[in-house]
């Protein structure tokens, strides 16, 4: 079963032919807001004597909606729809990224200087004194996207190459945020050790390893594996990035409520998978208490052998004072569970396991939903911060300064700011470079 | 032992302060001149009364001549040295290629189209159609350059680390060259098999896999098995990407002498490592007799199943109409070996099996060394014709298709274009389309 978004989130471009009189655009808007569209851009291509063409940015639920709007517009206007336009997929036409060279070989010469037979010295170089390959080559400032694409978004297990798109997304955020160099890498084994073999032997090749979009319980053997034999950065995103904003939005919610400080809180998890693990040990890294629930009893196993407790959801509803929900079920908390003065993150996307105005309604003090939580508030600054001061782990330490330096830009009523903030991914790698 | 290049080919920055009189930078020059270093680039960057200072483009034969040059620049000039900078590796600090965003994400919006929601649709239509990948990936585009650092130029097995250099240096050809997107992997296993295994799991990130610096016999073994393995364009450059270059050269010295539709002509090869050998294959395929030989039993043996046949040196200096020589070995050819009429291509660089000059001399019909033959001319365009026309495999006919275009933009006197050339690359893709 597909969850409907809350909201229309399928855009398109519609180049459409309209009457240019008065009344004619607000007619056309008003059809589509009636069906349940949203309109982003507008855009003038041409103004005829007769009739106008533009490009206009309208976003639906799904395919089904769609064809409902193109029928409405079709029998209630008359506007000619020339070309729907899917923004998206051209966007992905020939990828997102690619490799490329920094500099141009403009003469002759230069082909000596970064070829051979200049670069022979360097290679050299590099065997003599092999922690120069981090100043001679890309690898300091690089960070491989691993995935096998067991687990990729809501989607499951589609496979490496139906993951790339991902991959590539992710690559651009590390590019335009923080300047790393990230490459995906899709290795094709479901086999956790395979995969674990395969990142140790190609890890020279990176200054960083992220992992990404790995299924449960694979994920984490396959991290902590890769941790344990490697001197540099790993980090699985889906739990550490994902946990990461998750513990910037609580650190929000403590501060909305005024209990920043009170470290006897009691945090209600339900949900242990990668996203719901992560933050687990981060708040019990941070010096709090979690009680949790997963129907996997290794789930639950995990969380105790690191310190936390396993309760039932009704038990962990009535104790808790911050409830962490991660679970992917949609209505999975009633009102009548909600206890008054709790403080309710329903992370679950696209649709949270209660909705934020229920919880307040049913007495919670503070309560939100994941729409704002994006990883990629964290992960690009977190790389950036432990590549440049050639860190060998991303520490628990990293990641709570990193939640610390994302909860302190968020703006009242804001859990987390915007990735777009001018400033979080800086601030992120100062107060992560902080502790070196 | 190193040998020492026939011209110097170490190149430096010196910023030197000389007394601004007339005859001061002539004399600096003369100098220079007899201590055997050669001149480039020569830019003032500023004119005093007394003195100016500029920078000097400088050549040197190695460290130790470097050493004797500023020795004698003190001794016998008025020049100060301020400070002598290394082009190479100041061309090399950060690395030479980068990955990065195709397009920069300039609204909130781009992210949704990017990245999630939009991007769950792109996965989804790649999951249902999997050749789609090839539409809204990079990968139709992309080559991975994979290397376990055993056989790195001359320098032998250094590692896969301190390869990077030369795959990074790789990635900028292919980039400027024919805009393909190449990125350097390295492998940290020396068993051939485990490195096949890799490369297979991590094969469908890339379109084309580019097999690089990998010693004798493991590369022959690695590239057959990868070629049987996968269904996409695999070649060891070492081998083909050499071997293409060597038959545009052979091509080139055929028409030199006006016997190119010479079918009966014997071609005698020594050497069969990886560009021997690769060679070798091309010219049996291309529909030549060829005589091998080759201190490696096995190398011997290899020649003869493919349909060669062996001979000691002094039996195919006697009996072959070409020689064919990349043994590495200087001065292997003595001129009282060569026969009157013959082609010699005495290939090995830095210094060759015998000059072309003594090869004359000696009556040889047709003569020249290895050092324009660089296989950059042939893996850019051979890639990414096969990549256009989603080639299965990069074969025979290909590499004579890239060979003969090169050839064909040869100048009389040249054995092959610069790769600099403005048509050449343009016109292997062509040509290598062209059998589609």
């Amino acid at each position: 079963m597909t969850i409907r978004p809350r909201f229309p989130d399928q855009d398109y471009i519609f180049l459409v032919k309209s009457p240019h009189r008065p009344g004619s655009l607000g007619f056309l808007l008003s059809v589509l807001g009636a069906e349940g569209a949203l309109v982003g851009d507008i855009k003038t291509l041409f103004i005829g004597k007769e009739s106008s063409f533009r490009e206009i940015t309208v976003s639906v639920f799904d395919n089904e909606h769609l064809e409902k709007i193109k029928r409405a517009l079709l029998e209630r206007t008359k506007v000619e729809i020339v070309e729907i336009r899917d923004i998206v997929f051209e966007r992905h036409k020939g990828g997102k990224i690619r490799t490329s060279r920094v500099k141009n070989l403009d003469k002759p010469e230069d082909l000596r200087y970064i070829y051979t037979p200049g670069v022979a010295r360097v290679c050299k170089k590099i065997e003599e004194e092999p922690e120069t390959a981090l100043i001679y080559t890309n690898i300091s400032n690089s960070v491989g996207i691993f995935t096998n694409g067991t687990r990729v978004l809501g989607l499951g297990d589609i496979g490496p190459r139906a993951a790339m798109p991902v991959m590539e997304g992710k690559s651009v955020l590390y590019d335009q945020f923080v300047g790393i160099s990230a490459t995906p890498i899709l290795i094709n084994t479901k086999d956790p050790i395979e995969f674990v073999d395969i990142v140790e032997k190609i890890a020279p090749t990176f200054g960083g390893i992220h992992l990404e979009d790995i299924r449960t319980p694979d994920c984490f053997y396959i991290e902590s594996e890769l941790i344990r034999r490697l001197g540099q950065p790993v980090m699985h995103d889906d739990q550490h990035g994902t946990a990461t904003v998750l513990l910037a939005a609580v650190i929000s919610a403590l501060r909305s409520t005024g209990q920043e400080e009170n470290s006897r809180l009691i945090f209600g998890q339900l949900g242990l998978g990668a996203a719901g693990f992560g933050i687990a040990k981060l708040l019990i890294d941070y010096g709090f208490s979690v009680i949790g629930f997963d129907p996997s009893e290794d789930a639950r196993k995990r969380l105790i052998e690191y310190g936390g407790k396993e309760g039932t959801i009704d038990f962990i509803m009535e104790q808790a004072n911050v409830i962490i929900a991660t679970t992917g079920v949609v209505g999975l908390i009633t009102k009548s569970m909600v206890k008054k003065g709790q403080i309710i993150l329903s992370l679950s996307n696209p649709v949270p396991e209660i909705l934020p105005d229920d919880a307040l309604d049913a007495g919670a003090a503070y309560a939100a939903d994941g729409q704002s939580v994006n990883n990629a508030l964290a992960f690009p600054g977190l790389f950036k911060a432990a590549l440049s001061v050639k860190a060998k782990e991303i520490s628990s330490q990293m990641k709570i300064a990193a939640a610390q330096a994302i909860a302190d830009l968020a703006r009242p009523g804001e859990l987390v700011p915007s990735i777009f903030h001018s400033k979080v991914h800086d601030k992120v790698i100062e107060k992560v470079m902080g502790l070196f």
